[in-house]
């Protein structure tokens, strides 16, 4: 049920001292082969951290045979020497797989991710005997490289996804999707599938646009925000593009949800299905206004289908739609038809975690679904209190 | 000290039961000339609530000689039925005016402004008798004006700016710039000045441009915000535009200003100073990110001067700049020089209510400050609680 799952992957988490709660914090995945075939999205935020900047290279080149992975530090927003600090740990990684026997690599095939505080050096005297430590762990240890990069999730998030002879396997974290704190959301997927790169490159980035891309929480956009596929080849089965980027988006859609129910400050799990809508564009602006804005997830917290609110927010956008034709229903209940009241709002039970919001512009026949959390108190002290 | 402080104005305001505290909440100013010129400005929520439509074509007319404002109820998202509310209380008021002896007008030279929950239907048979009591108290009576338009506000906000032989008063409500919850910023101006409708309508633009429309609180834009400016010309006095729009922007300013040292859920007062940026509306886009970021304004919350937060909120933007290139200072200290960490984070006092950032794109020499509060428990508790 991980990054190990498909054949041709071995994976290792240790505890490198990064984390001063001794928790594991060092995670490396390794490609076996045949193939080293990579496919890589990455955030869109212009201050992207060192490892970004590195990853974005090493996976231009086409293969990638090791991806190291820390927690404790984004190793973002720390200039030049930041860089080489990633640079570093790719070349140590090579160095100790070389060493170990394990493969002859150099350090443009070894992709970094890192996830923690923004702004601080990484301590380089722990991290790289932590990767010498991670190589030498390797085995079928994808649960343990799924704990390693854990910020403040509370449980690890794995998944995997069978093909006909092939399987998608996969590893994420992020500090709950209301609280990208930690500034990260970082992704590993596997598959022993073989895939040329234009292939594995359509299927993550079909995978990610109606998933990771459509999961909004608090509009704050990460400097690391890393999701790589790596395919080994080792099943001998090469699937169509079709049944890659299926089995790889509903890898994306388990992370994602995963994600979403561990967001810590939150208390709902909210999808924004909008549809009705002249496009998937309208549909998508539409969805994600309504996921940022904070009256709206107030209003959510407090078990209020505050209807209103979420007219309001449709009302910022955009989107081909008519104010007074717009209806919206909160767990079923169709609280505003054509841009007023409509149903008892009272009759809306909002006690549960999962909440549904409805919103029909009746501007069309496109749909599509964003999701987001509840703005908590929990997410105010969380993030309050974070770097102090 | 506030509207009726000009020439030409009286004003009232009423307690009608709109309100469950039994608070004044129906306002009314009336201008007595000779002079009845009018600018306005509106939200640019495409869902706009009934005043706001039936206001926008008043002010289209040219001529305004009373303006009623009540707290109480939006009247947003209320259907036609809710524009028949609207219309229905301009009429009541010109009819009000007429038998009082007080001004002979119709419905189409008095705007209307609400300022409550959104969705429900205004108590007609509350508000009716109150718009007659207020045209029963019409004075000098600027102040009880600006406490009957309040919400949660905890004070009435008002201003007067003296020019030449002319003034310009105002008042204005806001339940907080970080908490928008009753879905309305509203602001009457009045001045004596003898001005045309281009130069009122150019002051006013001016000086919304820079001051109300550069407070940016929660990043919820409302379906109510109203700002309008009357003209008597009782002074006899013609300033020149620059003179006015000098004056209009200084009322404005003070107001904001008064705005965000209410807001009901704020611990900080911010102001996000970008400079060296390649034009104004980069410096404001900039800016408008970082006052829009929930891990910026829960990291201000905190005391936490997280420098990081702040240079991944200005990547998110499309304005000039190169991530190592940015300073950023809180409060004076330099924390971060080239896009990395400079001065000691330590340095900084975060012990006071007012916070300056500073933001030095280098791309530029243009320059422009948003103002914004922090996002605090309170504004959650606020905000989640307020409906129900």
């Amino acid at each position: 049920m991980t990054v190990t799952t498909p054949r041709g992957f071995r994976a290792a988490g240790v505890a490198a001292g990064l984390k001063t709660s001794g928790e594991p914090d060092v995670a490396l995945v390794v490609n076996d082969g045949p193939d080293a075939g990579v496919a890589g999205v990455f955030t869109a935020n212009r201050v992207k951290a060192a490892p970004v900047l590195w990853t974005q290279q090493v996976v231009r080149g086409g293969i990638v045979r090791a991806v190291v992975l820390n927690s404790g530090g984004a190793n973002a927003c720390t200039g030049p020497a930041g860089f080489q600090d990633t640079h570093a740990t790719a070349e140590h990684t090579a160095a100790s797989l070389a060493s170990a026997d394990v493969h002859q690599i150099g350090a443009g095939e070894v992709a970094v991710c890192s996830t923690g505080l923004i702004g601080e050096r990484l301590p380089m005297d722990r991290l790289l005997p932590g990767v010498a430590a991670a190589v030498g762990s390797l085995g079928d240890n994808g649960g343990a490289a799924a704990e390693a990069i854990m910020t403040t999730d509370t449980r690890p998030k794995t998944t995997v996804v069978s093909g006909a002879g092939w399987t998608v396997g996969g590893m994420a974290k992020g500090a709950g999707m209301l609280a990208p704190a930690m500034a990260t959301m970082l992704c590993v997927l596997t598959t022993d599938a073989v895939a040329g790169p234009e292939a594995l490159d359509a299927a993550l980035r079909a995978a990610t646009r109606v998933t990771f891309d459509r999961v909004d929480s608090d509009g704050c956009m990460s400097t690391n925000d890393t999701v790589l596929l790596l395919a080994s080849g080792a099943s001998g089965v090469a699937p169509s593009e079709t049944e890659l980027a299926s089995a790889v988006t509903a890898a994306c859609h388990d992370l994602a949800q995963q994600l979403l129910a561990d967001a810590e400050g939150a208390t709902k799990q909210v999808a924004i299905e909008v549809v009705g809508s002249a496009d998937e564009d309208d549909a998508v602006e539409v969805g994600r206004a309504v996921a940022r804005n904070n009256l709206v997830k107030t209003a959510l917290f407090g078990n209020d289908p505050n209807w209103g609110r979420i007219l309001a927010a449709v009302g910022t956008t955009s989107a081909a739609f008519e104010p007074d034709a717009v209806d919206v229903a909160v767990n079923g209940i169709w609280v505003c038809r054509g841009g007023a009241a409509a149903e008892d709002r009272s009759k809306v039970d909002l006690s549960g975690r999962d909440v549904t919001i409805r919103i029909d512009l009746h501007a069309g026949t496109t749909e599509a679904t964003v999701w987001t959390n509840d703005l908590s108190h929990a997410y105010v002290h969380e993030n309050s209190a974070y770097s102090t």
